[in-house]
């Protein structure tokens, strides 16, 4: 997606700019090295909607008493292969690598291992944490809730986020496999591109606040609610219900996070509701050690013969071939590590405007 | 579904029949037992396509000796929280449980435990392997690949099962959470039930063998193929395809089974490729301990908190409330152990056939 009035942005300014932004924040020096990290490769893999253009979510959020700057990060390893963090108001782009680091030691010690995650805050794009397996020659996977914006299927209320799975496989030769997917139809990031370039959105997206089918790209922020992955009840929205479903019980109620209609907005302009189960948001993170079912080296020839041939898969349209997930996000990694990030106009004024508030100007 | 031509056959009167049957075929009679309870178990929650109408097909890929019915199991522990499982050619009916049960073993010790299983065939329901982590107030994972009929998104060719994902959740006193899904968006059962009733199709299930939209319900058997959950490119065909992927690397490359369009089909008149890269299907099957990460009172407060807030969704239609996932198969589980199991006519004579042709009738 390429939009008009965008400035290249060099990667290497951009984190350095970035980390003394969270320092200002009252970040740690380690946790604003993390965070940083986390906003920077969403932005390398071309995931625009969760990298810095977030930035100014989580100030508020830190602003509004609502993502602690300075968490003690609780870690209570419950069995060989399990524990909880209890995450203290944490901003999920820490708390969730510090969990999946744990999850990688018990991954090291039984093969497997598992962290869930409570008070915790967004935790940007799902992959980074799951892709902390990769290098271990582990597979990783991660999912989180988040604000209530997805009906059930045959509903018509807002009960789910749009709750994502990832699930990071390594390869031998070939890239790594990187499903990162919302259980929703299309994320909320989709109908804000098309209200910026005044199109309607495809029916099957979203329900007006009375359950109405639409096809008006602002009715998200009218009240109503995106639609499960499936759509409606012929293509199977009980599936993609089921799975953002899935992804909150082990994001929320695993964990004693909050869930479904409770879990906090990621808006600091709307309050969390006051009869909270549980606490914050939540997140659940793990890895299977790829040697505690095959000797690696089998695994790798295999796992390079699947991309292949999946990549080999006869096109609907000859010149579209098929996409192995994860592939186009390396590709984009690579080039904006050479070419500097693309950033709208919107988000470069954001920038600057948190650059002169916190008295660190945005001129990269 | 209620079909015309049903005959109610008692459940114990099937079971103590199957069992005789899975003997004649030469099974152990432990074997037997399990092959026999996991058949009952899809006909007692409603899942009809996967049952004893599934029965002659397993019959035929035992006389195809595709299926081994005496297989020597040999399990590996490789890790203190994973293994591996080379089936010898069995029935997944009897694999997939007897991993399961190796991967609640290590859920006691570690707190989560894993088995990837090659060599193996067909495994039923997803679900009842799933389950089987219930009792123990464990969470169940299963998955199995399958033989090839969905194509990836932008693709048109057979590529990939029909992949399930199950997840099962134990709860309080809310009957658990059981998600069973096809990652299609709509499996080949529902084509076969549409066929029956010359009834189109919804478009967004199928394309033609060179890849047209369409609402044939015979498209699959005319070399067509099916789609993935999300249908199309605005719906995140991606997704389901992705998801479908996932399972197949997890229940094929992971362990040494076939992947893809390798995969041997179910059907016993085609044979399996030559250039197999690994042996027959696989499945992936696991637990998580609820109390690896949280107090099991706590956990199971929340969740039946949870049941019952989506229960309680604002509907979409008034008389049809929103439906949590497997309390339909539930509630039909119920009523079929009082009132027995529906059987159609189609099916009837199958059973009847089988039981002239291993000198035990099926008379119910």
């Amino acid at each position: 997606m390429q939009y008009p009035n965008t400035s290249q942005v060099s990667a290497s300014a951009l984190r350095d700019w970035l980390q003394v932004i969270f320092l200002r924040l009252s970040f740690s020096e380690a946790d604003a090295i993390q965070a940083a990290d986390v906003l920077m490769m969403a932005d390398l893999r071309g995931i625009d909607s969760h990298g810095v253009a977030r930035l100014s979510g989580y100030i508020r959020l830190v602003e509004a008493g609502r993502i602690n700057p300075k968490p003690q990060l609780q870690f209570t390893q419950r069995k060989r292969a399990t524990g909880h963090l209890e995450a203290d108001g944490a901003i999920g782009l820490v708390s969730a690598p510090f969990a999946m680091q744990k999850a990688l030691e018990m991954t090291h010690e039984c093969g497997s291992g598992w962290v869930g995650i409570s008070n915790s805050n967004h935790f940007g794009i799902a992959a980074y944490h799951a892709m902390m397996a990769l290098p271990h020659n582990y597979i990783g996977f991660s999912t989180t809730n988040a604000s209530p914006l997805v009906t059930p299927a045959g509903g018509a209320e807002r009960m789910l986020g749009t709750n994502p799975i990832c699930v990071a496989v390594p390869a031998g030769n070939e890239p790594a496999f990187v499903l990162d997917m919302a259980t929703a139809a299309a994320a909320n990031g989709k109908l804000e591109i098309a209200e910026r370039v005044q199109k309607p959105i495809p029916a099957g997206w979203a329900l007006t606040q009375t359950g109405e089918d639409t096809t008006n790209a602002s009715a998200l922020k009218q009240g109503g609610m995106l639609l499960p992955l499936g759509s409606d009840a012929d293509h199977g929205a009980h599936k993609g219900y089921g799975l953002g479903a899935w992804v909150d019980i082990f994001s929320g109620v695993l964990n004693g996070a909050n869930f479904g209609p409770w879990v906090p907005p990621f808006v600091s302009f709307l309050q969390p509701r006051p009869d909270q189960p549980g606490k914050g948001l939540g997140h659940f993170v793990g890895a299977w050690d790829v040697d505690g079912f095959r000797d690696l080296a089998d695994f790798q020839r295999d796992m390079d013969l699947w991309i292949q041939r999946f990549r080999a898969t006869k096109p609907l349209h000859s010149n579209k071939p098929v996409i192995v997930p994860g592939e186009p996000e390396m590709q984009e990694y690579t080039v904006r590590q050479l070419q500097g990030i693309p950033l709208v106009e919107a988000v470069v004024k954001d920038l600057e405007a948190i650059g002169e508030a916190l008295k660190h100007p945005f001129n990269p």
